[in-house]
């Protein structure tokens, strides 16, 4: 058996959520919304399970869905994306993560994760024989500097792994700190593997800069997103990568042998969905803002130190004002004594954890978030 | 870049399809049905997408399908697999090989293959770290044998990728055969990795005998099986992992971090559809079956030697009789100049490969078989 997964954990969220169907507990520990999801996104996929091509679609995705993803990022991002050679329809982001790594990573190189990390990413970075360099992000801004980069990066760094917006900190990260990475990138004429399924959940007006879009980083960047955190569909699983024709044909070679292709249907309904206006994704983020808001209000009524959230489903609570310091004990004693589960931050590190962040989602509806609230109450 | 990655062709499915497409061939290369596939089941997938639950299912799959997965297994195999400990849903079984690679196999580790083999096989094992060792099968009956399976177990054997019925082989492995291949796995202490997504299309009769079901395999077998075969939705990409439940623990760490989950709505229409009555698996074999014989005996009326099809959706034509001697160069003048598309069977080997061999996916109505024939009758 290989000694790298073998001895690893139950991912944190599926524990999580695994524990709070037990024992009943609101679960605002992994990251999916209440809301079923836009109707007509849904009857799509439905109309073309039932009258449309249920067998191979083509093995980089569905011709209309790859227009429509270069589509939606000229709308959205101001980027000119080629359908044909630079877009790659995956199962998932995780997929496309995966397959990344695997086609980008040649035993022995060196990647450069950021921590707090979304906890696939260093298994998969060392089962793809890559050698972690990590760089530490410190609360409650989490944001990057020129010190902490010259000490991940070296001559031997071909891929640096980054998230944003970045879950679990709920920071939208600005130009500045994005332009920093660049350069680094460029200079050591590294790969940026740029996690951007939160691209659209942004909050307070902020826009989200695509790291692809920098001077330079064209060519050196692939650009993940996810249907599923777009459309609030986390179950779909329909995934895109963007990057330059030289890097989209290798990843396309990973991606030919992990899954090769992704359910035809949900890549139509998907299609459809990025062509909405931009008032639906405006109205998406009102909701999530309100929902951030209210359950931020809440919590900081029962007197819980809140952190800020820029992004994301997420937001942090900072529990060292309770005299906690132990986030997995007390994310535990959250879920099985007062019925809420969360997610302990320092789930997201390799070492130097963190230990007194813990994590909620609030991607919930109003009666949910009342009800964690009303629960909560016994807690701060 | 990966060097293992970076430097491998398109897989010839896609090729073919893409050609297929370009030229206005008929298409009898890439392996899937003209059938669109059960209307209820795709019922119920629409039903489930827009009345069900779009979120994250659970890691492992939604509690009915791994139930339905065992029942169907005890009902049609007689097998007694536990739901809860013993069964996985992953994203197609190219996800499950590509995943049980990963998790089995520790640098080093040398595995078994037999060719012809699926295309995916080789890189995946190279890519996980695994020593490939070739057992080399001889048309027209591609049996195993003792002095073939010396050859290839070592010390070092950790796993044994074997595919049954087989594809593009066309052969449904005969008890003997298993008894063999099992003999080696117990002698070597070696996993068996059972590709056995053919498994419900079988002729003339014969029974898939799994693996896993022979005495002192329950405990080293993992089997693989695929909804898009089943079903023919072959697009759906929702596969099943059967293994004992400590192996299954370990395919479970690869699958969080490739894929995670899979669609909840393709996977509630799966379970529905693996209820389904003995009739209607009878009656789906009865349509293959008579595919095959129409276009195996109007292959045979233009004079081509069509080789034996004991299952799957192919057979195989001997293309030496033609004076031909290289089934590449065949197959691109089959679908450039005479508008049909096949598979070269020498796509299947990493060495020693068999050149004379083609590849026909015969899974369609009989216009398209018809349209075929009619076109080949120029090439016999
Ligand atoms: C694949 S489950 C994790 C979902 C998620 O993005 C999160 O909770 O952080
Ligand atoms: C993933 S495309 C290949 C489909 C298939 O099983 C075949 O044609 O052999």
């Amino acid at each position: 058996m290989n000694s790298i997964l073998a001895g690893l954990p139950t991912t944190v969220f599926e524990v999580m959520s695994r524990l709070a169907r037990e024992t009943g507990a609101v679960n605002l520990g992994q990251g999916f919304p209440d809301d079923p999801g836009p109707a007509d996104v849904r009857a799509r996929a439905a109309e073309a399970v039932v009258h449309g091509w249920n067998q191979y679609p083509p093995m980089l995705g569905l011709p209309e869905l790859r227009r429509a993803v270069a589509d939606h990022y000229r709308a959205h991002q101001g980027l000119t994306l080629d359908a044909e050679g630079e877009v790659m329809i995956t199962s998932g982001a995780t997929e496309a993560i995966a397959g990344a790594l695997f086609a980008l990573i040649e035993p022995g190189d060196e990647v450069v994760l950021f921590e707090p990390m979304y906890d696939a990413y260093l298994p998969l970075v060392r089962r793809a024989g890559g050698v972690p360099r990590f760089v530490t992000l410190q609360p409650p801004h989490w944001r990057l500097s020129e010190e902490a980069l010259v000490h991940a990066f070296s001559p031997k760094t071909k891929v640096v792994l980054f998230n944003n917006p970045l879950n679990p900190s709920a920071v939208v990260y600005p130009r500045e700190d994005l332009e920093l990475l660049a350069r680094f990138c460029i200079a050591h004429d590294a790969i940026a593997l740029c996690d951007e399924v939160w691209e659209h959940v942004v909050f307070d007006d902020r826009a989200h800069v695509p790291l692809i879009g920098l001077p330079g980083m064209r060519e050196r960047t692939v650009k993940i997103g996810s249907a599923g955190k777009i459309f609030s569909l986390t179950g779909w699983k329909v995934g895109f990568v963007c990057a330059a024709p030289a890097i989209l044909k290798v990843l396309a070679k990973a991606h030919q042998f992990l899954t090769f292709t992704t359910p035809p249907n949900l890549q139509a309904a998907v299609a459809y969905g990025l062509g909405k206006e931009e008032a639906y994704f405006r109205t998406m983020r009102a909701g999530f803002e309100r929902s951030r808001d209210r359950f931020a209000d809440g919590l900081r009524r029962l007197g819980f130190t809140v952190l800020p959230s820029e992004g994301t489903y997420f937001l942090n609570v900072d529990i060292a004002p309770l005299g906690e310091t132990d986030d997995v004990a007390f994310c535990r004693r959250l879920v099985e004594r007062h019925g809420v589960a969360a997610i302990p931050v320092s789930a997201f590190y390799a070492e130097g954890a963190v230990k007194t962040v813990v994590r909620f989602c609030f991607a919930k509806t109003d009666a949910t978030l009342d009800r964690a609230l009303e629960r909560l109450e016994a807690v701060a």
